[in-house]
């Protein structure tokens, strides 16, 4: 199969630009944004992390002509049953703001000692709009929820979300290490392993 | 999590069944076929592999109440740009006869020096309909078309389908070989892995 040179991403999100374009930076493939090719954000209607995704892939393919690579990604909260899951971005309705989903977080799990949580990403890669076969690949990394925010780095709910093993929150970590642990970083590992085996 | 104690299987095919309970038979799974709970087969109208393998498990879920597996494969010749790829299947039109694909598939090779081909497997287990989660695993298994059809296992393109580590194609190896090697095999493999790891 041709070498992958050249892909556009799906996204719009300074936070996740800079961690994917990190991550794939050992391979020598040019990430462009898709905001280069006017393509502005889409509607994420589906009730699947991957279906969303792929949507999200497929416009960026067509505005761009190039392959796409696309996340979606969410913060799933065991005493809410998996919410805000699929509707993390815009948990407190629209417009997206963070900080009014962190507070209706925070609020939602008010008295409530089941802190266990988890983010979780899909993200696929697509070489054209059509492609039958997209890679998809995914990671999930737990935690709990704290109600006061800590740290300064990240976006959306890192600030809230604590995890034992470094002590600290998302948002306190620093960009090396939330690239190695987080579930963004284990989706696009696992990513990087397929490109390097020449499997796309 | 709950442990997986009973699913049903997304399929009618007995052949596709007999693979499936034979590979998840040591997780003590007890699998149901989706004829059990009257459930028909229902059109495949997307084109990737997973909304195809997604549709099902969602349509099975519905029927059944229970856990689906569903499984969406097909064979994807380098000289056919992919294809039949997801329409493998009704490649030669309704009703689905393997017969005609293959008499199909050889004569869109006629004359034609690359035999190239895959054949892919995408699975997907999900609790429920709306699982936004879904487990997604993959397989693809090498090998080249040839025209006169060998052995009478497996089914679909299998007999011609030739694998030149075995020097047999997927009809005459037997059911035990193909199911180590074979693209759902892969997959499968893949996926009692993250059922034994306790990640459903």
């Amino acid at each position: 199969m041709a070498k992958l040179e050249k892909l556009v991403i799906a996204s719009n999100n300074q936070g996740k630009l800079r961690e994917i374009n990190t991550l794939l930076a050992p391979l020598s493939i040019e990430v462009i944004p898709q905001s280069d090719f006017n393509a502005g954000e889409i509607d994420e209607p589906h009730g699947t992390f991957v279906e969303n995704a792929l949507a999200k892939a497929r416009h960026a393919c067509r505005c761009s002509g190039l392959p796409a690579l696309a996340d979606d990604s969410g913060i799933c909260v065991s005493a809410l049953n998996g919410s805000p899951g699929v509707n993390s971005a815009r948990y407190a309705g629209e417009p997206k703001s963070d900080e009014r989903n962190n507070l209706k977080l925070i609020a939602a799990l008010k008295n409530n000692s089941d802190r266990r949580a988890y983010y979780y990403c899909v993200i696929v890669l697509i070489r054209h709009a059509d492609d039958p076969q997209p890679i998809i690949v995914d990671g999930s990394w737990y935690g709990e929820i704290i109600d006061q925010p800590r740290g300064e780095g990240g976006f959306g709910y890192d600030p809230h979300f604590f995890v034992s093993e470094f002590g600290k929150t998302s948002a306190e970590l620093s960009a090396e290490q939330k690239n190695i642990i987080s579930h963004r970083g284990q989706a696009l590992t696992h990513l990087v392993e397929i490109l390097r085996a020449g499997k796309f």
